[in-house]
Parts: structure tokens; C-alpha cells; sequence
């Protein structure tokens, strides 16, 4: 254990997008330039803003346009690199329209929530993925995509790992340029976690993975450190664990950002973050929704603060 | 990485002492008794009940004769293995008035942090503890021991390993079953971990060792993982997460028992505990502290019943 460890670990931060559309609050523009601004000067290199979504659906992320737009008008050297989601075509017209230089879909590994999530089964959606990646190509605009509950579903349980791999293949080939393998109902544990990286690293490149795990039944980080372990170099994270889990009410969802970078950090693996100003944009998170955060280290490093 | 699983392992329950000394809110004698005959109904085979010290220090836990006297009086079929903390041979005294089969002293493995904790230096500590080791074995007590901070301290930083190894050594040798190794601010991260485990395996057996670890920083369970692939087969928690974290306040402490359980269950391990029943030990918890349990999985699982 541990022979190989990385020295150097990317974190792609999902809080502003994949946590307010969680989250019940909405949060005003300026909030979530706030907070984009605080996660940027903490140096995340990657911050995922928003989502081009019907705002029928995602009121939070209604002002995506305008999130978009105001980001677009700071000097370069601030900022991070920026995407957002695009569900659909139409999402695409939106990024691009509003500048985005990379933006990423979305795909369920389980055929009920692939439904559910947008109404279309797994071989509905892949011919509308296909004007999205020959524009985004045309366009030079980088394309990301998320294979979701691939360790569960929250309708039909287990999801075989053989369809994970067969999902995130396609995508790959239709020319996105990273995977994040998502466990969306933080259903994880550790060995099957490493029964599904096996499955996955036999047919994929490793570092063409990138894993988004929920921390809903607190395995998040063990998780992690099974990827970590089998090479995987790019994780998702949400400051202050932001974003609930919609199947679980009151549960927690994504993994805090400070929980994985103070492991990170510990372990020796840099990240090119600076943890200290992180709890800062964690408070500005916490200070924005006007309650507690799940995450553990924001907790902990905040209140060390005060003594 | 896991080729070799244990096949079971022991969870040692410590919410009802650990937990609740560290809580703001009193929780009454009856209230104790009905968490602690809802971790035993769950098959919690091991439960810390309280702590013999002196009650001006630790006021939540005033009432330890009576619970474990209460805890006497049960049928023998229905009861777990329960042990308390004894800080002192007055400690011992009033354990063994009380029937307690089995007790657990403390030590850290830092100095300023053993001072500071019980105002004697290591060295002071060492004889106070052979009337105790000796009146144990006279009466046919079993003693397990406690190395706190062994993975970092408060007041100094970094412990070196060689020093928990050693604390934990002479622990042994006194006549302790079992040494439980405690993160007790929650800063370990797996690499340190291992590195621990490796001085400590290298002269210790690994049956007799313990992990007791906080997530005050969400590494609990990773850290947990590097354990079970180390062959430690015995690890305590705390229900619903139980218990703040002295050094942070509003942060979290123990680890909790359904996220370990959760996580054990998931690698296919065994523990005789029966999760769902666990989550109602949870929810008794949380009735009794009247407030919402840092625990993630008890979270979850509880909001899944409601659906």
C-alpha cells in the first residue's frame, strides 16, 4: 500500500455548481461570484460555475448567463479554469453563447436513472450527445463527462461495473476528454471500489479518470484513497461539502474539498492549494447559505481559528 | 490491496462514555440504559458504559453507578461485554463496587497532553497504574488500555511513532488485553497511519492492537482502511458520531459506528451488528441529545425509512 503514491493530485471543485443546485437556498449572483472568487484565490485549478439547465428545473442556477459573463470579464490571470454542465444542445448554445471554453455532459450508468434524471433512456441520448460534441469539437471547447451512478442506483441498486466502463468507453471516444465516475447516491465502500477501477483500468487510460464520490454514507475519502491507490489522479470535490443528497433528505453529498485536500495535503501529495484560504471560501460558503456545512475539516479548521 | 481482508471484525462501542462525556447536554441515568440496551439489541458485542472519574471533571457522567449497577441487574443472555473507563485506583474502586467486569485506563503518548489531561507527567503515571494492573488481575478484571494522541497532539504536533510504540509496549506488559491506539484530535491521514502501524507491528501483535480514531477532519475511515489492510481487527466508534471534539469546538469527534458499519458491511466483513437496529440505537441518541449527529450514514439511512 502506498508504494506509488501520485505526487500531485488535481481537484476539480463542483460546489458552485453540483452543490447550490442542491442546496434549498438560492443563492444571489453576487454570492456565487463571491465564492467563485474565494475558491479561485485559493487556487482550484478547475471550478465547475454552473449549468446551462432549463432554470424551470434548477431555479439556484437560473443566473447562469450572468455567473458566466462576470467571470468572463476578469483580467486571465485570476482565473481558474472554468466549465459548467450542458444537459442539451440548447445548454450549449447558452455556454457557448456566454463564453465558456469548456463545458460537461452527463450520462446515468443505470437505465431508470437515466430517465428519470432527463426523461430519455441511455440509447436516446446518445445521438443528442452527438451535435454537443461536434460543435464543442469545432468550436475548440473541451468536453467533460460525468458517468453517474456508477456504484448504485437509487431505482435499481447495483450497477455492473462492466456497464460503467462500456458508458465512459463511448464517451471517451466520442471525444470527451476526462471521465468522472460518479457515485451520485454515496453508496461506495471500498472493495467495490476496487473491483470497479480493476474493470475500468484494464480497458481505460488512468489518466482519463476522474472520480466524483458522495460522502452520504461517509466513505467518500476511503473511496478515494482506493482510487489513489490504483493511480487515479483527478477527484471531484464540493467546498463545505455543499449540496445535499436529493434521495436521502437531510444526508449529506458531495465530498467536502477541505476534507479531501487536508488528506491530500497530509499524505504529501500536492494539490497547489492553499487549505487555509480554503476555509476562507468554505465561510464564505457557510456564510452565504447561513447554516452549517457538512464538511469535517472546514468545522474543525474554523474553529481552530477562534482559539 | 485487500488480498487479505479479514473475514470479521469487532466493534467497540464507546458513545455511551466517550461520546456523551464529551457532549454539553446531561443526558438522564434512564436515557443512558435505553441507548445502551438499543446498542446491545443491535449486537454491539463490546459497550464502554461510563467513566469512573471523578464527577466535578466529567459532570455528564455523575451517574456511572447507577447505570452500572442498573446493567447488573439484566439477564446475562441479554447483555454485552461493558466496560468503563477507571482513571485512578479510586476510580478502580468504585468500578469494581459496581460489578464491572472489565475497565480501561488511559495514558497519552504525549507529555504536555498527559499533564494537561490528568496533571501528572508519563513518568508519574507509570506507578499509579500498578495497583491498578494488580488489583485487575487479582480480581479477575480485564484492562484495556488507552494510548491517546497517538497521532498527534494539541500542545506539541507530531508524536514519533517509536514513542506510541513504546507507551504501548509497557502497557502490555503491565497486563493490558489490548491497547487502543486514539487519534484523539482527528489530524491522521492514511500515510502517517501506515508509517505508525509499521514501527508499531514491527513489535507488537497485531490482535492486540486497537484503533480509535476521530473525524474531526473526515479522515476516520481512511485511516480505518490502511488498519484493516494492516490485519487490525478491532476498531471503536461512537454511535451517530457522538461526542464533539474537545480541541474544536462545534467540530466532530468519534468516528461513527454506522459509517464503520456501513463501510465493513459493504467490504463483506462481518460483525455480528445489525445495521438497521444500529440506526435505531441512532436515532435514540439523537432523541435524547435532541439535536441532529454528525454520524453520515445514520443520516442517510434514517431518511431513507422515511421514503
Amino acid at each position: 500500500m502506498f508504494d506509488a503514491l501520485p505526487p500531485r493530485v488535481r481537484v476539480y471543485e463542483v460546489g458552485p455548481r453540483d452543490g447550490l443546485q442542491n442546496e434549498a437556498a438560492v443563492v444571489p449572483t453576487e454570492g456565487k461570484l463571491r465564492l467563485i472568487g474565494a475558491l479561485t484565490a485559493a487556487g482550484l485549478p478547475r471550478i465547475e460555475i454552473t449549468s446551462f439547465v432549463n432554470p424551470r428545473w434548477i431555479p439556484p442556477l437560473a443566473d447562469a448567463e450572468f455567473v458566466a459573463q462576470a467571470l468572463r470579464a476578469e483580467p486571465a490571470a485570476v482565473r481558474a479554469r472554468y466549465t459548467a454542465l450542458v444537459p442539451n444542445e440548447r445548454g450549449l448554445d447558452r455556454a457557448l453563447a456566454a463564453g465558456l471554453g469548456e463545458v460537461a455532459v452527463f450520462m446515468s450508468a443505470s437505465e431508470t436513472h437515466n430517465r428519470r434524471n432527463i426523461n430519455k433512456s441511455r440509447e436516446e441520448t446518445w445521438p443528442a450527445f452527438e451535435p454537443v460534441f461536434a460543435r464543442c469539437a469545432e468550436a475548440g471547447v473541451a468536453v467533460r463527462a460525468y458517468v453517474s451512478t456508477a456504484w448504485g442506483c437509487p431505482y435499481e441498486g447495483a450497477v455492473a461495473p462492466e456497464v460503467v466502463r462500456d458508458v465512459a468507453a463511448r464517451l471517451l471516444a466520442m471525444g470527451a476528454y476526462e471521465i468522472s465516475l460518479g457515485d451520485t447516491i454515496g453508496v461506495g465502500t471500498p472493495l467495490q471500489t476496487r473491483r470497479l477501477l480493476d474493470v475500468l483500468l484494464a480497458a481505460l487510460p488512468v489518466e482519463r479518470l476522474a472520480m466524483h464520490m458522495h460522502d452520504t454514507r461517509g466513505t467518500a475519502l476511503a473511496n478515494c484513497l482506493v482510487g489513489l491507490e490504483a493511480g487515479i489522479t483527478t477527484f471531484d470535490a464540493s467546498v463545505g461539502g455543499l449540496g445535499g443528497c436529493p434521495y436521502a433528505p437531510g444526508a449529506s453529498g458531495n465530498l467536502a474539498t477541505e476534507d479531501l485536500v487536508y488528506l491530500l495535503h497530509g499524505m504529501g501529495i500536492e494539490t497547489g492549494i492553499d487549505l487555509d484560504r480554503l476555509v476562507d471560501a468554505g465561510l464564505v460558503a457557510r456564510d452565504l447559505l447561513d447554516r452549517d456545512l457538512p464538511g469535517r475539516a472546514l468545522a474543525a479548521l474554523a474553529a481552530s481559528r477562534k482559539h
